[in-house]
């Protein structure tokens, strides 16, 4: 392992090691850094394309500010590996991702170095106009914040509100856009066709030739730079292309492109901009994947490809546990595809995730009717309400935390004019391994607030076919959301001939006479399989699948609370005004008094892990309910 | 009345009546219709200022487009008086806003010239892009879509969203950038420096001059000006100015700034540019208040003023009930400023309504550590997580309703990472006029649903202030969520020194033997005189005003459920999972079977109205309230 981090690497704890190399070593660290990445990620699955993307930004920016206490701000966080590895988290790396390991992103708690927690996309910028607007409030004039954005998630609304309002304060901060013309899938939309011309233009090679010899000419930095660069602020300025205005439109200074894969040269730049007050963009150019030759020739398959083989590249695809059952995604993308073929009217959209939910099958087969959008969920909502007034109907898939987004768009665009738009919410529930920022579980709360909305959640494959076939029947006509986990489902034999659903209507799985469990979506096959172990203790569950949390199917529930004193309710979703709650408000409604009690997301937080481990954390895995219907039968 | 409405104005029911009209009339009718909206507003409140700096605008639109067969999206609405009146609703004009009569903003069930409901900003580019999208799928290929956006409404996020993907999929639409340097307050930012550089810039006069003159040689229209505006495209790039480029950076071409108070050239350029396929951007000029002397010099106080005098200008100010007690947001506004003196680490966040919330105090008297942002919820909140990530103890203030923007970030940014931040929710509860788009409902159950969160809602300004001051103290330390209601509270005495409200308690207001109600926020106020009027009626109610949604307080539920076996509760939300539904989720976890009924917000949008309508309709009034508990006491 000691050969893998490299003579360089082991050394290295924390910034101020790295700062004791000399110049002519930082190529070496950078090769350590990616060869370590590599070597952990080939056995540990993370995130690899965008850490391998900015190995030589991240080795510079460590080694030009003082970190912790300048501030880095690494934007949704994938990239940031190499930032661990170099903070004293490379002994552990090999916990990435692990219950009660190291996290997939930058995280507070874990280090000093994390200055922000990330995940979602956008937010570095706003994050880091708050602490330079700290710092000067609190005098402290020597400190820097620098936050560093991909092309992809600069598309995001809130990047931009956060331009605007950062060169309307004239704030001291450094935004890095780290443009590799890729969010997971290729980037989208007009920002992306400007960022290329850009880095296609002379101005690339001009830049780094004429002024950065000027540059290198100098024998310190500090002053002397600052003088340089001011006097040449002007040239500089010239010398870009016209269009680079873009930036300077938000009153940000603008500078590059630059070769993000120069180390040297990127130190000496950072350098020089450290002096520059002010609100500064410079745009580096880099590649995702950058020195895995398969993960730069396929950069959305090597994102984050799993268990791989270091020498080959060839990835080793995790199994579903049941043999041949899809997962959720395939099913939601072949069924699109197979019901647009059908409904000429379907359209898809995907904010930026087309092969993370599928809908590249239906770019793929239909171009001219599935859009990605870019990293923008709320226009993609506001987009397909768009459509619906025209009388088309689209599907709008979003993965369950992204949707907190775009809810405002949800409720003000779709549900108050009751259109007929279908939100897929993608990684519903527990998603695992990225955790607490990428989990699903306020949706089904925040959803069956709003009126007008239908709120459906299949148990398995089958039911999202049909709800799917359901949502876009023409007599349906109003905003319906399916949300679904991430990962597979369950039935090998999924493909069957699409089947209405009642809206509003569950199915009974099981007679029974002790105890009766109401389940929503996947936790009915917790559920289901709970029901059968407690067979074997001779305890007699029903089992209700009510696929519908709004609305409610009364007359299911009426069967219910008539015949059971003791209920329970489980679901993979936060306790806090989810489906219980909805149980609850109908019993209150209709004056019944059994024993209800709630399963679900506890009110806190909840980590990463496989989804075994966090299900059982929670208690909502089939142990978990076997337990709590022993304990409320021997009340 | 019918001299008020002018010749002109009276024969005009559609936009087919207006195209009736000669080139050389148009000016007259711009006056009519200048004078009819002063007229009917004068007595009437709404929007003044925004529709009367697009009436020029209005005009020329319905003149040159096919509306509606071609698609006329405006942004927030406040704009749309001119256009609802030259579109079948001048006669019942004088309804606007009121209870069962015309809605303040654009609304699809209204009239087929409404393509898109608005009321929140900035969404109206994405509406757009979903329209010519649909338009070229549908082959539709000579329908048009304009969407009007004002300056203020562009800093939003999802308008740069739509422009990137609009850019990216080269739609045929025009997006007008109705550019009068305002919100409702002053526009911020860097984006509003830059616009502003390039209204007073030469170039306008050019383009006026130089390009126009060469247009207005042409006979006709169509083919012609087409040919003309071609071949002069490059032309026109090269005279506008260099920084034009923002919005050419998305793809769009950019045409302006002109003078938006020129109708007759304004029909010319919009027939023009009907022509030219593509993404387009045509950049007005334009004045809010425009005709009308003092809305022109004070646009903040003419935006949305009340009943004024038409001739003189001046505003009456509508007195709160009970007279001298403040609005809650004047105790807002001013217990910020008291806090802030004694409380160095407070800064003050608002996005773009620092007169609407009071902000604007704490932004007069220290204006280094109060920021007006833009409309930018969702960098808000961000930028607010920023800054208490280095000790700084932010104030954020957002309308209930414009939190569902930034719901996300309240979630990944603030309580995910457990920062101390404080949510001022302005506005919560049913606004009145403004309606659906507007009503604070869903906060409460949006809010309780997050972990780490304090939600809390003052019955009255005492509790307002003390919830301030409680929530700032060190010791609170996390995200704690005040919300409170739009308009006058009842304490003429409130500037009473500060109490700490330990958090998780509520209070007993009095003590009853039939029946308990549970209350928060302003529904307290209801709740007590519901109990007065119950007093006559020899019906014994207790009241107790909860103040936290959560950490509910479990010692008093404890009490109740122990001593009542009829208890109601009552909010001025969402009752699907709202407060009500916490109450039962407690209930539920504790073993308690009292019957309980949850007033609060049925399960639909709300129309607009007065507070008092809106109450009634929804049972939650003082009325409601009485009749509720009759009844469930009769059973």
């Amino acid at each position: 392992m000691d050969q893998v981090k490299g003579k360089l690497l082991e050394k290295i704890n924390n910034s101020t090691d790295l700062k004791k190399l000399k110049e002519g070593e930082l190529e070496s660290i950078c090769s350590e850094l990616r060869d370590y990445i590599i070597h952990v990620l080939s056995t540990n699955p993370g995130h690899l394309g965008a850490s391998l993307g900015v190995v030589e930004l991240t080795v510079a920016l460590h080694y030009v500010y003082n970190t912790p206490y300048d501030q880095l701000i690494w934007d949704v966080g994938h990239q940031a590996y190499g930032h661990k590895i170099l903070t004293g988290r490379r002994d552990n790396f090999d916990t990435n991702r692990k219950f009660k390991g190291l996290s997939g992103f930058p995280k507070r708690e874990e280090s000093e170095y994390d200055s922000f927690g990330v995940g979602h996309s956008s937010t570095s910028i706003s994050a880091a106009l708050g602490m330079a607007v700290a710092s000067k409030l609190k005098n402290e004039k020597d400190r820097k914040v620098v936050a560093v954005i991909g092309d992809g998630a600069m598309t995001g609304g809130m990047a931009f509100e956060a331009l605007n309002n950062a060169g309307g304060e004239n704030a001291d901060l450094l935004v890095i856009l780290n443009d590799n013309n890729m969010a997971i899938d290729p980037s989208v939309g007009g920002l992306n066709k400007y960022l290329l011309n850009i880095s296609k233009s002379h101005t690339y090679n001009r830049f780094k030739n004429d002024v950065w010899e000027g540059l290198g000419k100098l024998d310190g930095i500090g002053r002397k730079a600052r003088r340089f660069i001011q006097k040449n602020q002007h040239a500089l300025k010239n010398m870009i292309l016209k269009e680079n205005n873009l930036f300077e439109a938000f009153n940000f200074r603008y500078f590059g492109p630059i070769d993000g894969h120069d180390v040297v040269y990127l130190t000496k730049v950072l350098n020089a901009l450290k002096e520059i007050p002010g609100p500064k963009l410079l745009h580096v150019i880099t590649q995702k994947g950058k020195g895995f030759k398969l993960a730069e020739q396929n950069q959305t398959k090597y994102h984050a490809p799993g268990v791989f083989d270091k020498e080959t590249g060839e990835i080793y695809s995790c199994d579903c546990p049941l043999e041949k059952a899809p997962k959720f995604q395939n099913v939601f993308g072949e069924t699109l595809v197979e019901l647009a073929k059908q409904n000429d009217k379907i359209v898809g959209i995907t904010p930026a995730m087309p092969s993370g939910c599928s809908m590249n099958l239906m770019i793929e087969k239909m171009p001219d009717r599935a859009f990605d959008v870019g990293i923008a969920e709320q226009h993609a909502v506001t987009f397909s309400a768009g459509l619906a007034t025209q009388g088309m109907i689209p599907f709008c898939n979003i993965y369950s935390t992204f949707m907190q987004r775009a809810y405002d768009q949800v409720i003000h665009d779709v549900a108050l004019q009751n259109l007929h738009v279908i939100f897929c919410l993608d990684r519903g529930g527990l998603v695992g391994e990225d955790g607490p920022t990428h989990h699903g579980v306020f949706d089904i709360a925040y959803m069956r607030s709003i009126p007008n909305m239908v709120v459906s959640a299949p148990m398995d494959e089958i039911e999202l076919r049909n709800l799917m076939y359901t949502a876009q029947l023409t007599k349906t006509g109003k905003p319906f959301s399916i949300r679904y986990p991430r990962g597979c489902g369950t039935k090998p034999n999924w493909n069957l001939p699409f089947e209405e659903i009642k809206i509003g209507t569950g199915r009974k799985l099981k007679e029974g006479t002790d105890i009766a469990i109401l389940s929503i979506g996947k936790s009915g096959i917790y559920a289901k399989r709970a029901v059968k172990s407690l067979a074997n203790k001779e305890i007699s569950a029903a089992h209700y699948d009510l696929r519908f949390v709004k609305p409610l199917d009364k007359s299911l529930l009426n069967e219910v609370f008539q015949k059971f004193d003791k209920v329970i309710t489980v679901e993979d979703g936060t306790v806090q005004g989810g489906f219980g709650s909805a149980v609850l408000e109908f019993m209150a409604e209709n004056g019944y008094s059994s024993e209800v009690k709630v399963l679900g997301i506890p009110d806190q937080f909840i980590e990463h892990g496989t989804p075994e481990d966090l299900y059982k954390e929670c208690g909502i895995d089939t142990k978990g309910i076997v337990k709590t219907i022993m304990n409320l039968l021997k009340k």
